[in-house]
């Protein structure tokens, strides 16, 4: 069926949005793709639709294709099951909860291993089922603290999520595999550019882990990449390469020194570095920083104070925090938090107030046994000096807090790190036997024992792509659609008022039609300055014009991405643009 | 591809799910096409979401082929359009509410007519861009008080929602009549029995309104037609046709008479007709019976007493008296209404204590000036009699609550009135300029004044419609789908241990996929007779039995509708069931 202008719902713009802080989110409304109906809820104009439905049948094909089976949950969900497993309070504010006019809680389903794990159990009893990977596409929720960049980070939104189910690690393993070469599949189906990086779980559970980062400036994901090696991780996913203890042997005593007016590290170093008598120059990296947090546990009412010391050199990363200390909550100190500490001398804190009031102190990986800090010494203007780990402190445990810096050593020993910005549309995880345990997931095996099922959880990001790709392919016109996925195949504007110019088109447009080609006809009153404007802005990859060159038996082919434009003899149009479609 | 029994996600069971009510409910649970998962809401496994799908594909066909344009919106809505029509009052518990993080309002979509009537503002402002018809196939939310039957009445559900946009009453017309044709397009290609009823239109507005109703004697919806005309209409819509008015002169006057012990009417009319100096024969239907509810309109906190007078012969139909009195909410009085009223005589309740304490009264349509009836002397144990309307009391109107007989005149004057039952699987409204209005929504005329649009609604149960089909469709043995809709094309059954056998089958599979012919095979190391069940079962059309009939050169052949068998050679079969399926 051919699509035409004239009657299709879509009205460009010529404005961006007054709340578009990307090129997606600013394309795809003035080009009539999506419009905004709430903060984190969009609609879908014909346009947007069609490319939505275009990338939902090449992740179908890419599912299918490894034998994954397609169900569909409802995504109003009792709270039963996520009770059992933790994440009805784990998911925080995150999660959209809700009553039934009973008064039954229910919850807007952000992601459904509660739900596969028990239908799996409901279906399946023997070794002999196994495995089984399940998917669906299906719309999901979750009330984002800061909704942003138009259906790039929405409230509303399609995942495809799917599950496996297995016997054993091996069988785990294979059907995790079988996903990260789907996925590849179907990011580079749909012409992106993207890095598979090591992720941590979050609150998922669980233990190996990557996500699929499309490469994009305007990203919220920082990772950073090796220079010498394939090694590519989430920042929050960096693992800091620990040095080897030390001997405490014939080190220094531990000197406590006044060093006045030094809350910052800088004036800290600056004032070590006047005192000649301690006979070496001091950087930030010889400093210990001690930053007090508070945590909280899902679930729990109080907060618990904690100490984190990372080399003065570096900030603590609050996303590398958080996701280290998960699924707790996690803040900074409060004023009122000091006030009631008061041993917590704010610019001078140290190991040792921690332990003497049972704080718990985390440290940085580099701190191991024999290194030696300057560190707060727990009163005003007091620092210690040469105060060795192992010696005379004994942290509580490690914790990846500091930031991450391009130049710092690749955790696999190769080069150095490089960072970059990506945003997350695809996620797999090697979920284990977390959620099988929650409901005692087993299969009966050939000797009449149980089993307990291990899972693994896949993520795509549906409409989230519509956005991505929109963000890898634009320019200054308009929207660039890879063939894969663009609303249609060709767009053919009728640049001109005479009758029969506007019978030509129409009669390609049907043989185009008839040959299997999406087509979407600017049959406007439009000046061709107007069409032309739109069919840049809208990007379908083909451009054909049809205008006086008819007369001479001619039309023009225009490539959307490269501007090259072709007469093409109008005998031979159709074989060639089915040729380019259909390849 | 191929789908193979030995690992489709599917379980048939032997037993009946414990909560089916219907046999539609009973065997998509035993089949394995649909799962309880929460009140209302259940999850399609593979075979129900194929089913789904196809149904989903029709729909989209015939609402494209009628100008249709499809777009989506979210299911999470904010409640500020719904509070500017007051449908966030007025849906009553039926509407799932939520608050999100920042404790904004939030809606889960039962329909959609403000974000559509606020899109269609944004996007167009001329005359010259009407009419438009728009459609979306979504999840809606409705909280139910009673769902019931599996998917027939779930609280998640899948609706396509059409909405129409036209600049004069004849362009609502045309869009209304192009979307009834589209219904019964739809509705025949899928195979359904079924009748367009006269239609009340409920909270959404508006004035014309139709019903498509599945016959089904399971269903929740009851409707009349007429013996002698195409008249059909739910009860809810039927017109009492009302006698003319009579002259008041020469009637008898009322009187007032002691009658002992007679709260009921077929008590009162007992007595009555051992009064021999009344000189006549009463019967019920002489006599006015005067039930009292309350009611509470949307939004408000206090109830309001409304006394309802109907011919002593019928009962009040409660379904007839909300729908007359929507979007109020309705309830019978309790003892303490009675006790706080002691005008309220029970049993004897007369239009007079209703008039003299500010009841408002309302009337069957048969009560017209110049009847005369007995009714309560609001006096224990008395009655009145000959008490005239118009002369006598004075009703504050007339209300569509009198039960509806078979052998009720039908309201066209043609015929009389038989019931049946039937499931609702469409509603066509011409809604007019009540969202229009709402929303200032007009179109700039070629005189450059406003034209306020009209709009229509319509919609279609497209997940109820899997239940519906099943509920026409099936035998002793299992579901009997429609080829249309039936989630394979040929369930292919390998019925025999030999390995040729296998062999053969697989052969057959694979040619009959080449020739683009959905295929399941049962694969599995069964024994025919569980593979035989299941195939009846699960209700693919045409069977195809490859045994030891192979050695021969031949198959079988099942139609499962009729259970005829056929063998055919092995090298015409797929020729035979091509044509078979692909017509």
């Amino acid at each position: 069926m051919i699509t035409r202008m004239s009657s299709l719902f879509l009205r460009t713009l010529r404005e961006d949005p007054a709340d578009a802080e990307v090129p997606s989110h600013r394309l795809l409304v003035r080009a009539g793709y999506v419009r905004r109906v709430a903060p984190g809820g969009y609609s879908w104009l014909p346009l947007g639709l069609r490319v939505l439905r275009r990338i939902e049948t090449v992740v179908r094909e890419e599912m299918d294709a490894i034998g994954g089976q397609e169900i569909q949950f409802p995504a109003l969900l009792p709270r039963e099951p996520y009770e059992v497993t933790g994440r009805w309070t784990e998911y925080g504010d995150a999660l959209f909860r809700l009553k039934d006019r009973k008064g039954a809680d229910y919850l807007l389903g952000p992601t459904h291993e509660e739900l596969f794990a028990l239908t799996v159990k409901g279906e399946y009893s023997s070794y002999k089922d196994y495995p089984v990977i399940l998917y669906q596409v299906q719309t999901k929720y979750r009330d984002e603290a800061r909704p942003r960049a138009g259906i790039l980070r929405g409230r509303e939104f399609v995942m495809k999520d799917s599950y496996s189910f297995d016997l054993d690690d091996a069988g785990l393993q294979r059907s995790y595999a079988l996903h990260r070469d789907a996925y590849i599949n179907i990011f580079d189906r749909l012409g992106l550019e993207y890095v598979v990086v090591a992720a941590t779980s979050g609150a998922m559970g669980g233990s190996a882990s990557e996500e699929f980062l499309a490469v994009a400036e305007t990203g919220e994901d920082t990772y950073v990449r090796s220079t010498e090696s394939g090694y590519a991780a989430n920042v929050e996913a960096v693992v800091t390469p620990a040095p080897p203890a030390r001997s405490l042997e014939g080190l220094p005593e531990a000197q406590v020194h006044h060093t006045p007016n030094t809350p910052t590290i800088a004036g800290l170093v600056d004032y070590l570095n006047t005192k000649t008598e301690l006979g070496r120059t001091f950087t930030a990296a010889d400093t210990l920083k001690n930053v007090m947090v508070k945590t909280r546990q899902p679930g729990e009412k109080d907060w618990h104070i904690v100490g984190i010391g990372v080399p003065g050199d570096r900030e603590v990363d609050q996303k590398r925090l958080e996701a280290a200390l998960a699924p707790a909550d996690v803040a900074l100190l409060e004023e009122a938090d000091f006030a009631a500490n008061p041993f917590l001398v704010k610019g001078y804190i140290g190991p040792k107030a921690l332990r003497d009031n049972g704080i718990r102190y985390l440290v940085d990986p580099r701190v191991v046994t024999g290194t030696a800090w300057v560190t707060g010494a727990d009163k005003a203007d007091h620092h210690v000096v040469d105060l060795v780990a192992g010696r005379d402190f004994q942290p509580d445990g490690t914790v990846e807090a500091a930031e991450v810096r391009e130049g710092d050593a690749s955790p696999d020993g190769k080069g150095t790190l490089v960072a970059a910005r990506g945003i997350e549309i695809g996620h797999i995880f090697q979920l284990g036997r977390k959620y099988a345990d929650a409901f005692a997931l087993d299969a009966l095996g050939a000797d009449s024992k149980p089993i307990r099922i291990t899972m693994g959880s896949y993520g795509v990001g549906v409409s989230r792509l519509v956005a991505v790709i929109a963000e890898q392919h634009h320019d200054d016109l308009g929207l660039v659609w890879p063939r894969a996925v663009s609303p249609f195949d060709v767009h053919v504007v009728i640049a001109g008022k005479d009758e029969t110019v506007a019978a030509g088109a129409e009669k390609l447009a049907a043989d185009l039609d008839a040959a299997g080609i999406e087509v979407l006809l600017d049959d406007r009153k439009s000046t061709p300055g107007v069409k032309f404007a739109d069919a840049e802005l809208i990007g379908v990859p083909t451009i054909l014009v049809v205008g006086r060159g008819l007369a001479k038996g001619v039309v023009e082919i225009k490539d959307r991405t490269s501007g090259d434009r072709e007469e093409v003899a109008v005998d031979e149009v159709v074989a060639r643009l089915a040729k380019l479609v259909h390849g």
